[in-house]
């Protein structure tokens, strides 16, 4: 994470769009279907209402992670969405960074445990 | 995570007032720091400002994850933050479950990736 030296706990790579819980369900959703999903699909997948899907596929489409496609089935509209090319590169980007932070807190907290056995046990 | 074998990406355990990005730097920080912290000290960790960090403490106060202690250095306040028992047990937990999500989102852009080189390398 970038310029962090000063204050390691600000983790300012952990991009807010792609932090929020919904999106990272969303978002877990469409890197495990490299072809898309329909809106209906998403809507049960992360259990969200209309609106809620909505909103937040608005604000993944306006920060360029994913691509949505209006069609019609005969006379029913189909809302297709995927991830961009960047989009997909720059989760996977967060998961690292994710996956970094995890793991560096289970160290300390690791660490901890072992500091709290060496006072229980006597030398 | 709970009841979500009909919407596997709703990620219903991941907590909200722990995932919030100001909030998971705090109790990373906290979790590190086994005595506690010094209000002054996570202003610095997690680049907060006085205002935001009041306030992001207070949202951990009250879902009881976090204990805040106030005494005086002479004339000067003080403000020790330490994260509760049950706190870091629950952290932990979080901590558990985001390293789950991370791994079967990456495990399926893995599976996506051997997809594609499969296609790229003819048979």
């Amino acid at each position: 994470m970038t310029k962090t030296d000063d204050a390691p706990f600000a983790f300012e790579g952990l991009d807010r769009v792609m932090h929020e819980k919904a999106r990272l369900g969303l978002l877990s959703s469409l890197v495990a279907h490299p072809k898309g999903l329909a809106f209906s699909d998403l809507k049960q997948l992360c259990r969200l209402t209309d609106g809620n899907l909505s909103r937040h596929l608005q604000v993944l489409q306006e920060a360029g992670l994913v691509e949505i496609t209006k069609s019609f089935e005969g006379t029913r509209p189909q809302t297709h969405c995927a991830l961009t090319r960047s989009g997909r590169r720059r989760f996977l980007d967060y998961l690292a960074l994710l996956e970094q932070l995890v793991r560096d807190a289970a160290q300390t907290a690791g660490e901890d445990f072992s500091h709290a056995r060496l006072r229980i046990i006597p030398g």
